[in-house]
């Protein structure tokens, strides 16, 4: 399945909004992009993405920056060349399968390294903002799984 | 001549604090990475530097939070394969070289292709941030030039 960034990426790219030019310096303004809303097969709950660049190659990331509302999570994933997510507001939690959830807050920085099943979101009690910036193999940066259930998302 | 984000890479990496794990998921708690300054090699005024991520190789990219007080900015330099800027807090300035200077702010994307000559920093009169994404070729993101003069600075 193809991942949403990768989806977004090519919606941005066919907007003409894509960061990654090919030459010399170019700036997209403050407010110029759409917010796009995580679909409902990769997040539960409601996540906004705002996508700050496209992940154009193997050599440059898709970055952007999710805001997930209170209890709302990606579903379980894994990320081909491994992710980098800096956390930016609220608090929310990352669990490793077959680890404990952990707890995650604002201005914290958390590596996903490649092939690694996971997921990540808000707390129950608190909205949580990443930016996070996904390594491309082979045009994709995500490999989704099933959802998170409230039963494993509630455990700890 | 070294870029400071590789100085600072090898550095963080000596104190155990790189970003990019081998393995699993590894979180790095908000406040455990040291500020560091800018040097006045490759800086102009006061600027901090909050490293996220060394860039470890050519795939991981060095990821940084840069403050620049009011009138601070870089020395003219390239990257060699790129850098993508994210404006986090007040305005700025972007210049290409040969090209007239352009306002940055909160919000802006800004990407800087590969070999292109270039400096950023404050406005005379508004403090700037952004979080730098700057890509590794053989073993460096940045190669640095001459300090952009007063003079250079203020012409518009």
């Amino acid at each position: 399945m193809k991942s949403l960034a990768v989806a977004l990426s090519l919606t941005l790219i066919a907007l003409g909004v894509s960061a990654h030019a090919e030459e010399g310096v170019q700036i997209t303004p403050a407010g110029s992009t759409p917010t796009l809303i995580g679909n409902a097969r990769n997040f539960s709950g409601q996540a906004a993405v705002d996508l700050k660049a496209a992940g154009d190659s193997d050599k440059l990331a898709g970055v952007g920056m999710v805001t997930f509302m209170p209890g709302a999570r990606t579903a379980w994933h894994t990320h081909p060349d491994g992710q980098l997510l800096i956390v930016t507001a609220g608090k929310g939690w990352v669990q490793e399968a077959g680890q404990p959830r952990r707890e995650i807050k604002a201005g914290d920085v958390v590596w996903i390294a490649a092939g690694v099943k996971h997921w990540h979101g808000a707390a129950r009690d608190s909205l949580m903002r990443h930016l996070a910036i996904a390594y491309m193999r082979d045009g994709r940066n995500a490999d989704w799984k099933e959802l998170v259930s409230d039963a494993q998302y509630d455990a700890h």
